[in-house]
């Protein structure tokens, strides 16, 4: 039986949250044992510092847009860590893949990987953009380096996750990768498709509505 | 007479760009003779290195949600500086605005204004989500921290400039703050409505639309 709470990072991700709604958002959490609440890296202190032992804090990095430089996404990553950050989704530069900038993409994933060291990193990577060909040697990059997750989507852009890249992921790149589904989940229905299309995690803010319907 | 080019940036802030569709923007301000353009910070180095003179490079901080920690945002102010950016646009974090932190607002915009010394800094309010005394009151302390613009929107997030707020602005704190209207501004006649409002810039993706209509 699949316990569908072990593998939801609810998301709480709006822009003018206060510390009040970050309380409500970590007792969601509490109530049907979430193990991963994904939160702005402005909240990440203060996150840290009130939750509850045995729930991670994760923040996102260059996010939404992914194009920011690699000194900056380096910072942010030390600061969230700094913070208390157990696990950080950072968004790649989609710039390097429509470019074919493969080398560069290697080199930046491993100062990621290395500024990461210890904690979860998964990369988004914006599926609903990339030709077929592009999600494949994107994947294939993030395995050669050590990435912990791919995540397909930021939910700022495009279109989410789709059951045929969970699929493809799963089937090529699930050896090496896990895969975090993200982007416009909002139904229990959509999550158990996701997870039998092999997602290991799902990426919600609709957190109660999955857990209750 | 006003010439419309003199008051818009050109903007060209969409993910997954390359450096061709930077020359292509480039070339468009060549041909209408528009003085900013406005990238991502990943390409400031890039368009610094090949823009003509008397153009300047503006990039955007904490784009587009605004809630990176103030570590991060100096980081990445100090990186794009170095990689040759002359105007700074920078999201404040709503969070501020919204949880009443008036004081830590002041703070940290001393910080960016330092940290932006001898540059442009233009702080993005995103003025459709703020109610008239929080607009009134952030304001205030923009004025206060001699920022230089007041800036209405990212264009991801809300409505974009109202030709209300601006008159507001222009208004109460036109003698201390210029005033840049952007977000889903298209046409020659919202540009011209924007400016007898009392901006003083423009930022728009649809230049040539603006332009030649």
């Amino acid at each position: 039986m699949i316990y569908l709470s072990d593998h939801i990072e609810h998301t709480a991700l709006k822009q003018g949250m206060t510390e009040i709604n970050i309380r409500d958002n970590l007792e969601l959490c509490y109530e049907y044992s979430i193990p991963v609440i994904v939160i702005p890296p402005s909240f990440v202190k203060y996150t840290a510092s009130v939750v509850r032992q045995g729930i991670s804090v994760c923040t996102v990095i260059g996010f939404p847009l992914g194009y920011n430089t690699t000194e900056t996404k380096v910072c942010e990553i030390r600061n969230a860590i700094d913070n208390g950050a157990q696990e950080i989704d950072l968004v790649i530069d989609n710039s390097l893949i429509k470019g074919n900038a493969w080398t560069e993409l290697d080199e930046r994933l491993g100062l990621y990987r290395k500024a990461c060291e210890g904690k979860i990193l998964k990369i988004i990577v914006e599926t609903s953009l990339l030709t077929r060909q592009e999600l494949d040697n994107t994947a294939d990059s993030l395995a050669k380096n050590g990435v912990d997750f791919i995540k397909t989507s930021t939910g700022f852009v495009g279109e989410g996750a789709k059951t045929e890249d969970i699929k493809f992921l799963k089937d090529y790149y699930g050896h090496a990768l896990k895969i975090k589904a993200s982007g416009g989940i909002k139904t229990k229905a959509q999550v158990i498709e996701l997870l039998e299309a092999g997602a290991d995690r799902i990426g919600t803010s609709s957190t109660k509505q999955v857990m209750e319907n």
